[in-house]
């Protein structure tokens, strides 16, 4: 097995300021391989602009307490993601000890924004809830707790970005046809997997992540879209896709998805 | 300048079981790069036993939550420093996800414990007080905030280890001549360093920093230190001491001292 970091994507429209797709906590050395996210003149200025979170899951946003030495930051997450974060944990006021040190902008679901010209951003609510450890789940609105985004270049190419999908519905399908490229979640292959590594807990639906196969995986219920190249991102150290010579990486190979490496790099 | 993870260090009595002297969040790298603390049989399985924390600081503690897969893990740490991330922080929630996955012991000031056998920690209270993220901080009683702690082995030889300290006292001095090791605070070179990087803010000592240079720095107030091999660790990245070819760094050599560097090992 080829050894990966957490999720992480960046994505620039000028090539100078860069965006994060979700922080993880493996940021540091995912910068260090990254030469154009490298600091430039002073060794605390860097070509990250700032983050665009996804949900408030522990492996997507760890990651920005990592960017924590004074550098601005924008910070685009729904309502119910920055206050899990930030009311929730004293940890998030290092990213504002000094005037203008990091901003959060909200994402409203469904309603498209742009973090800087030449890129638009669709953020579609999937129906997931927010992740355990957070206080005040209940009673968050719905929609707010976890998003698939679909990011569209100024040519009108789109890449869709969904590291955690509690389902596959129509309107994750509809927008998928549209991409040249999706990124999509594939933690688990099989719905006990984490139970059966630790011996007890929950099933991958119950946390959030609709599993590979079976016959509501989400190899399945995707088997009909042609249109983009397709690729499983996200995807845990128990996940059997991860391992070349299986059984399980021939099956998704032969359905056209792609399993992602450290690296990769995609043009709109 | 060869660079260097995050401050962080790991000890052990049997060989088999290692407690972690705080947690940086470049754990992940770190225990990469040390094959001793790697996964045994199985991949949650770990050598790590739990870790020691001598204060509350975003460097010292963020590691823990990288430490989240569900494997037992003991946290030593004062009731003030528990309290800054448990009680402040929702994300410590998820090292409370299954029953026995986490337990949290105290550390009383100058009280010495024992992890395991053959291994005695005494904690000494250095004069410091919380980082500035934590909202409870006033009202903490004195003492708990900022320690350094000297680890003794069967043989009775012992290490310092004092990542973070506020300014030099008598008592530090006197536990620091009992030792075959010292590694100390050397995160800054002078008060105002980390003022002229940013354009602004505080200054070493205000963060619980005293500076290596000047005539009260931690050069000079230890220069009649003459039993342990003296070493400098927690070197921030503006310190002067970090290019080999530097004044600074002529001067610390020529008083004896040394600059961590990563993979050191010691033996007691």
């Amino acid at each position: 097995v080829r050894a990966r970091t957490q999720a992480q994507l960046a994505f620039s429209a000028s090539g100078t300021s860069w965006w994060l797709l979700n922080a993880s906590p493996d940021l540091r050395p995912q910068i260090e391989a990254t030469p154009v996210l490298h600091p430039r003149r002073a060794p605390r200025d860097t070509p990250i602009s700032g983050a665009i979170l996804t949900s408030a899951d522990a492996d997507q946003v760890l990651g920005l307490l990592l960017l924590r030495e004074f550098q601005p930051l924008v910070i685009y997450a729904t309502v119910s993601v920055r206050r899990a974060l930030v009311e929730e944990n004293s940890l998030f006021r290092l990213l504002e000890r000094v005037e203008g040190q990091s901003r959060w902008k909200e994402i409203v679901p469904g309603k498209t924004f742009s973090p800087e010209p030449g890129i638009s951003i669709f953020p579609l609510p999937l129906p997931g809830s927010l992740p355990g450890y957070v206080a005040g789940r209940e009673g968050m609105p719905a929609g707010e707790a976890v998003l698939a985004v679909v990011l569209q270049s100024g040519s009108g190419k789109r890449l869709l970005y969904a590291p955690a999908l509690p389902r596959v519905g129509r309107e994750l399908i509809e927008q998928m046809n549209t991409c040249e490229i999706a990124l999509l979640d594939g933690t688990f292959w099989s719905d006990d997997e984490l139970r059966r590594a630790r011996g007890g807990g929950p099933g991958a639906r119950e946390i959030g992540h609709v599993p590979i196969g079976g016959p509501d995986g989400s190899l399945q219920a995707l088997a009909g879209v042609r249109g983009p190249r397709k690729i499983y991102i996200h995807i845990n150290n128990t996940n059997p896709v991860l391992d070349e010579d299986s059984d399980e990486r021939r099956r998704v190979r032969e359905a056209g998805w792609e399993i992602a490496e450290d690296g990769w790099e995609f043009e709109l």
